[in-house]
């Protein structure tokens, strides 16, 4: 007999809609597989069980009475701890928000519920969603890092904690710890998801997005919380994509297991039909990247002007570092950054025009051992200023065991095609 | 002798540096004028004169112990309720937030105390700062708006109650008010002022700007707050600007008192050595404009979604109204929508590239009378979906004795150019 735990939303979703399954049974599955493995990844940084478990009987005795029913009926979602939740603590990763209950939940949770999700946790986030790190293991590894910031959402969706995690990304923290946890991850297109509720560190780049087991999952929760199309990823399209293969301003950081990766994938692609080609990135691509760190740490210094000020001996040495540095660009020099931001989407809309999806790697190669660094962004940054749809896909595994993910990346506003390639490519790389 | 209520931050700023005037006696002149005013013109959501009078004692003492100040020390604000304030409550115009308490300050409120200023209070914003009105009304006629939805700002700055007040402008928020009232109104390039800590609604709009009595004033406030260029609009330039008199796509809401002005205000700048001509919106504009509404309220009901789900009845019923209307857009509306905000900007930098400022109208005419209605935007909305930097000018009176402003409208990130250009047509004007 399966574990209930081990369903995916899209199976959960149709077991629950044909009356095959309770909101309650499914969410006593996942709070057994919680109660097992917790301990060990510390995914969470709020739980409470019976809060989940009135929620879910509330959902099924709605069903049962007849009334409407969301499109996420039941099924479970992790919020990263940078969301604001009403009825859960958000303490963002810091001591300095210890303890604090917002009134109000985050417009992304408010429309989670509305749509009839059952909100199971909060999960770990780094600090402030940057780089100090908390205590979530990876559920492959827990010897090495979930990744982050979004730790909690990757490692426990991986884990079957919950269908999907709510995850942020300003550099690479959505698509980042998904690749290293093994699960789907996609940033959707900038402001697709909005981010009252959150708390916004770089309004230039921080994006909602959402980690979970399957790309069908991601269209499957997208549309249920937002009303949009975002299709069906795992439908055969009639035709093979063309694609091309990005390595990148940081090609230079791929590890061995990652070039031999996009290789395979690539060559996979292209025996399944595809059309892939090389592509050099335009010299406005590596210009906006290296804008990026002037604009994410300027601007978070400013989103942060209040903590700095009244508690900054609870900020890590290395955030109020790099907030230092933010600080120090000035205004002037972020207006360029972000002026550099818009030249590389330009530049880019001109790159894609020829392709369906972009190929790229998803990190620099398998999850770093030990929990004191989330690993490297370096493969995400780019995409995130662009402001443009990415997915990870789980394909195979690096020299140590721990699982690889290869990136699909496609043009502004196409998010559906964008997940349809990257499942594509997924199925085609086997 | 002068009331110091009646000093500009400019002159103030300046007897404060020399010693001459404490952040004390300043403090209780406002609250003076504040105190015989106030029950007139309900310009404060919350006032708390110890406070107040607490913060500028700290100052004189930091001064006087010949610790560093800040570029806005002793300088008073008031601050719109929909930014967050760690001493006072911020309640967003609406009873579903009556009596909260956020933890941490905005990020803009917590750049103005880090300069130095005494945030003498929080200032009545319409609901959620869109129509439904608060109770302030128009210093210069109680009888009349002081328009919305930055009300309690613009009132208060004009009744010299505080140097600047903090607006947010979605449409016409900071600009209409601030020419309703007689004071100047800035409303800075998207992302100036980072939103941290603001009560979002539209993502792709909302912009914090300053209400102030003088253009150099908004300069000074400005630059304090982010240490950023913005340039001494009173100090002459050495050539006159080439000006486009812009209508736009709603010229025919204009009132015949500000057709009069406008081409008053154009013939003068004329005669002062400006080179004007009148310029046609490219269709770009238009079809922007035409999408405004469907951004700002699909966006602006998305980031409602939880009070819309757990406090209806406490929304007013042309809220509703319009987060229905935003909901029914649905999500490739809002992404088309934006997308014509995109185009749009492209066709603007076009159009601009050969003037150095834009002359429009900053209302349709006066403040309208009563207090129900805080009059339209129709002027504003396209400015604002530019993302370039607006400034209205008080320039005479309408016919109903209520003042009148020009708008000045500048490229994007031309900010310091933009005010200096208004300052120069406010002078020319005479």
């Amino acid at each position: 007999m399966t574990d209930l735990a081990d369903l995916t939303a899209t199976e959960a979703a149709r077991r629950l809609r044909e009356g095959d399954l309770s909101a309650s049974d499914l969410t006593e599955a996942l709070l057994d597989r919680i109660a097992a493995q917790e301990p060990r990844l510390r995914a969470f940084a709020w739980l409470d069980p019976a809060l989940a478990r009135r929620r879910a009987a509330g959902l099924d005795a709605a069903r049962a009475a007849g009334r409407a029913t969301g499109p996420l009926h039941g099924l479970a979602l992790g919020v990263k701890d940078v969301l604001d939740t009403a009825d859960q603590p958000a303490q963002y990763g810091s001591s300095i928000w210890a303890g604090h209950r917002p009134r109000s939940d985050a417009a992304c949770v408010a429309l989670a519920r509305r749509a009839g999700a059952v909100i199971l946790g909060k999960t770990v986030t780094t600090e402030f969603a940057t780089r100090h790190p908390g205590p979530t293991a990876n559920p492959v590894n827990p010897a090495h890092t979930p990744g982050g910031s979004s730790s909690g959402s990757a490692a426990g969706t991986a884990a079957g904690f919950f269908h999907a995690g709510f995850g942020t990304q300003t550099a690479g923290s959505v698509i980042r710890p998904a690749a290293y946890c093994g699960a789907v991850g996609f940033k959707p297109s900038f402001g697709t998801l909005h981010r009252a509720g959150m708390k916004v560190m770089s309004e230039s780049l921080d994006t909602i997005g959402v980690i979970t087991r399957t790309v069908g999952d991601a269209a499957l929760v997208m549309a249920g919380l937002t009303g949009g199309e975002f299709g069906s990823p795992e439908a055969k399209p009639g035709r093979a994509p063309r694609l091309a293969l990005v390595w990148g301003p940081t090609a230079d950081l791929a590890a061995p297991e990652t070039r031999a990766l996009l290789e395979r994938v690539a060559a996979a692609a292209a025996r399944a039909g595809a059309r892939v080609e090389v592509l050099e990135a335009p010299p406005a691509l590596a210009a906006g990247l290296v804008a990026h760190p002037v604009v994410m740490n300027g601007e978070s210094a400013e989103a942060l002007a209040w903590e700095l000020d009244h508690a900054s001996a609870q900020i890590s040495p290395v955030l109020r570092e790099a907030m230092a540095r933010g600080r120090a660009h000035g205004p002037a020099a972020i207006a360029a950054g972000r002026a550099a931001f818009a030249a590389a989407r330009a530049a880019f809309a001109g790159m894609i025009a020829g392709y369906d999806a972009i190929l790229t790697p998803s990190a620099p190669g398998e999850a770093p051992e030990g929990l004191g660094w989330t690993g490297d962004p370096a493969f995400n940054a780019l995409w995130t200023l662009l402001h443009v749809p990415c997915v990870t896909v789980p394909v195979g595994a690096g020299p140590k065991g721990l699982p690889l993910g290869v990136q699909v990346v496609g043009g502004f506003g196409a998010d559906a095609a964008t997940l349809a390639w990257a499942e594509w490519v997924r199925q085609a790389a086997g």
